[in-house]
């Protein structure tokens, strides 16, 4: 394979271990930092991460430039960006199944009540619980693409009961049913006891999880949030905690990150915090798809997870 | 159907709920405990739960035997347990789905180290963890009857590498390699950093998770232990997890149940302890599967559960 020379457009404590991962698993394709590099035009590809403004103002022969995650945010963001160039994100199917094992984690720790039994073991105190078997629960998952599907695939082999909702309307499975549309998502969130946010940020899904949507859900409900912070009305979820609406809650991403010391949510004692980790693609997973993404443009082929500037993701 | 007398032979605060299931299920199967039984060669099964030695003696008309869970064990111990009689087990699938997520979620809590996040979280500590894809773990699992498989399909569906241990070395599942023999369980353990044991308890699984089981796992391997408490020997898990060969432990089943208050395990940092909680057959299950068990006897077929004897489950 024609070996290339690629530049790394982030922070050295992030993007260090993408040099080892390339070395390993596409020893063809080099890595290194823009202070390392002496002539430019001789760099083809750009691995970035929140990249400055300037950063890719010396790269003038990119062929390729590929996020690091799903997320293309921070690179659109950069007034350096050339806008020839393919832009791409990692969004590959170990991703998917790693937020489908975090997802199952917080299913299972509101319906089986884990943080019961972790208290009752500070406690030494060993007493048995009710328990309601998975195909008694209703889960409803807001949002099917590549990780929904993972989340749906996982949930139904653990025996729930899985429904979900997507803008077309179509499930990616065909056992499970779909819902679409303001109505689709009334009747999901009144049959769903775990409700799970997937959804991407957009102007129909800012503060959607909202006091109005959580009144809708049974009582006793929980909430899975591992969509974007800017859909969910911090008060209102406060406000059904409180009021026993809703019996738990876990919360992966915030509208301010790293959720502030002083919020909050860190010591609510049915609120799970975890610091927007999920999920991340692995510096071995990019190799991997950049790599793949440069024998398809070599053959005359767009990258497979292509991003549509236009849309935004 | 035929109306049939059974008895209780267990503890009245175990055994009770099971009357009111039958009633409401199987209206045909009345069932007393002992001392309301004034004609016991009337009795024509049992459901027993850790029966005394002399439990079975009056009975001398039984046709049927069933544990009201999985294990037997406790049913076998007993001096008075006829030899003739056909044994039966529960092993339905929604008690199945059950242990997979019970399981799952101790899998996920070590291969994600949620009990990092809960810690950093009552610290208010915003601090991402290094991941690894689910696809790059090694999980072995110890036993793959109904329950097992179940398990194995849960984390296949996760993504995980799992591989399996039977008596027969056959696998239940095309794609999961299993391995039999005492060189096979050495060769599995090697591979595993997840070890799940879900064998029944047998002279030949009595003290099977020990030293030197441990000793061929990889460094800073985890154990999920749902089997029976007498296949752990409790000081060399101890030992495993002080010198780092073991990073972390779940147990669901102990030695001595409840766990004495002052056992080690429960303030130990990287033991979950749960009390023997992992699943449960529900008195409503029970009541469905002795009543087909005995139908089948009418008609000249055993129980589809039936327990081999010599086996010992």
């Amino acid at each position: 394979m024609p070996s290339r020379q690629g530049v790394l457009l982030g922070s050295r404590d992030i993007m260090t271990p993408y040099i080892e991962a390339f070395e390993q698993i596409a020893p063809h394709l080099r890595l290194a930092f823009p202070e390392q590099i002496a002539d430019p035009e001789a760099v083809s590809f750009a691995l970035a991460w929140d990249p400055d403004d300037e950063a890719f103002r010396r790269f003038t022969q990119l062929r390729l430039i590929s996020s690091i995650a799903a997320g293309v945010n921070g690179i659109l963001a950069s007034r350096s960006l050339p806008q020839e160039v393919p832009l791409m994100r990692i969004a590959g199917e170990s991703q998917a199944l790693m937020m489908a094992g975090f997802v199952s984690w917080h299913v299972l720790w509101h319906h089986r009540r884990f943080g019961d039994y972790l208290a009752r073991q500070r406690a030494a105190c060993w007493q048995r619980q009710a328990k309601r078997a998975p195909d008694d629960i209703r889960i409803g998952l807001l949002g099917v693409g590549t990780m929904g599907t993972a989340v749906a695939r996982a949930l139904l082999a653990l025996g729930y009961k899985v429904e979900c909702h997507s803008r077309s309307g179509r499930s990616p499975l065909a056992d499970m049913q779909c819902w679409q549309g303001g109505a689709g998502l009334a009747a999901l969130a009144e049959r769903s006891e775990i409700l799970i946010n997937l959804l991407p940020l957009t102007a129909e899904t800012h503060n959607l999880l909202d006091a109005a949507l959580f009144d809708r859900m049974p009582r006793g409900a929980a909430l899975i949030h591992v969509g974007r912070g800017e859909q969910l009305v911090e008060a209102d979820l406060l406000a059904a905690l409180d009021s026993g609406q809703l019996s738990g809650a876990s919360l992966d991403v915030f509208a301010v990150e790293p959720l502030p010391r002083e919020h909050p949510f860190w010591r609510h004692d049915r609120i799970v915090v975890t610091p927007h980790d999920a999920c991340d693609s692995t510096p071995s997973q990019v190799a991997r798809e950049v790599a793949t993404a440069l024998r398809r443009l070599d053959a005359g082929q767009l990258p497979a997870t292509l991003v549509d500037r236009q849309a935004g993701y």
